[in-house]
């Protein structure tokens, strides 16, 4: 992994849950300084402890990272995004609640201050339009957990402004996915959506249990996905005539497939079927300790990539 | 990874592509006896020297995997499957062929043979009815390419057979994924066919390019259900409350996403679309460099895993 350690920038991070904690944990670890306000007062005092778990995670991950910016908590929104040359919004996702915010850091931030939305299910159309300078926003969508997963999904409307998110966000060590037009749920939220549907289905179906289908994908689709895209398997798939040879001659069994596919609905039924086999699947593991052995796998693969691609 | 060195037991492989040649790399490298047939004298003559790659490519990963059992090559089926305990079919898929293998098999194996159907898109029962003693069928589909990917997915009617055919497969080295039913594409490939529909719809939408989706699953859902599945990654997104918080809260929302996932149909525009992206998502790379970068990315996954687990 290439992080390229640009020198630091003020980073003014609004919500401080744990998207915001996860955010600003990257940006100190990169050297950027951040300056972080939640309207809750108490969310906003435990905010630096919050921190340091998943400072020490994103360290493990990559040593090199040694450098720390600032770390301060500002007691009004306006006074968090004086002076900040990115704005990392992560607010609940509330159409309203957030163009309220975006009215306020507009008129008290820089007006070169990028403004980014970390939001998951609404859309650069939906927050944008009506928006006194709509240009500056863009949508960085980062995966769960963002201090770990590398993606963030980028939309903007202006190719300059996306061209700039882009390298501040690469400059975080983080892989940027464009997208060309908005898009609910943006890519990968509609990739899982749409793999989870089928994955429900196949519960409420009887065919598998929910602790098989969960290993099924950890041992077969999602081990390949975390080496290689879902089109170029396809690709791989066609032998040596690659994708066009497969849309060719498998072209019509995937689609017959695509119809086999089930459209489960989140029943009582369905919803009592899920959580049993998720509580079994746990095995008496509580959540706290479900993210520990998530955060080491990945932390594993992830060093494992790093250790490959350097 | 536990790999149980069990004694070598005899295997017979009936079809020597590349499926049975990664069977037969795996079967030898765990120490067992391997007989290998295939209809096509030419496939049977290139066949041991076929095992070259795989069988360095599972020791790469295993280094503790030094046994190597007996390799022959059989002129007929008959002789092929004469006194071996595990029968690991791997024929084109067709009823009627693999019906007729089936039959030839029961006449000439062991009565104790397990009879173990690779088969990606065929079921169980469509194999098993009017064979004369369907109990001793199994569908045992592996992932490709089997010698790397751990998934097996498992179908018996019989408890008993299950389970003995999930101690081969286990000592195998391999993550044994037991079906309740038979299912067309069982769950690896259900799953593979759901994700792939939406990441034709994100493409023939014009929201993402074809190397952007694939980027977008490598570094975000792809990662993460390497390291954990589905429907527990749910479960973590519910917070404390776990997966029926999620359901009771969030559930709703999956479904309107549900109603907006695309239903796209692979028309010559659309397959021309994503012939074109991959071709630009290659970089000019071809299928043999995209198949040694896919292992090479799988086995430094798979030695991460191995590190982390023993």
């Amino acid at each position: 992994m290439q992080t390229p350690h640009a020198p630091g920038i003020p980073v003014a991070i609004i919500g401080c849950g744990l998207i915001g904690a996860s955010w600003a944990a990257l940006c100190l670890a990169h050297g950027h300084d951040v300056t972080a306000w939640d309207p809750d007062a108490e969310v906003r005092d435990s905010f630096a402890q919050r921190l340091t778990g998943p400072m020490e995670q994103v360290r493990a991950l990559d040593p090199s990272l040694t450098g720390t910016g600032t770390l301060r908590i500002a007691g009004t929104l306006e006074a968090c995004v004086e002076g900040a040359e990115l704005v990392q919004e992560n607010a609940p996702e509330s159409v309203p609640l957030k163009r309220g915010l975006y009215a306020r850091i507009i008129a008290a931030a820089p007006s070169s201050a990028l403004i980014a939305s970390s939001t998951s299910s609404l859309t650069w159309e939906e927050l944008g339009i009506g928006m006194a300078d709509p240009e500056r926003l863009v949508t960085a969508h980062p995966f769960n957990p963002p201090h770990l997963m590398p993606l963030v999904e980028l939309f903007a409307a202006s190719v300059q402004v996306r061209d700039r998110a882009r390298q501040l966000y690469e400059g975080l060590g983080r892989e940027v996915v464009v997208l060309n037009k908005p898009a609910t749920g943006h890519i990968a939220n509609r990739l899982a959506s749409a793999l989870w549907r089928e994955a429900v289905n196949i519960v409420a179906e009887g065919i598998a249990d929910v602790a098989e289908v969960d290993r099924a994908l950890i041992h077969g689709p999602g081990l390949r996905w975390s080496a290689i895209g879902v089109h170029m398997g396809y690709h791989l798939g066609g032998g040596a005539g690659g994708i066009r040879h497969y849309l060719d001659h498998l072209g019509p069994s995937q689609e017959r497939r695509w119809a086999t596919l089930g459209t489960p609905g989140l029943t009582p039924e369905v919803c009592d079927l899920l959580t049993k086999g998720v509580e079994a699947a746990t095995g008496g593991r509580d959540i706290p300790e479900l993210e520990r052995e998530r955060d080491e796998k990945l932390i594993a693969s992830l060093k494992a990539r790093n250790a490959r691609d350097n």
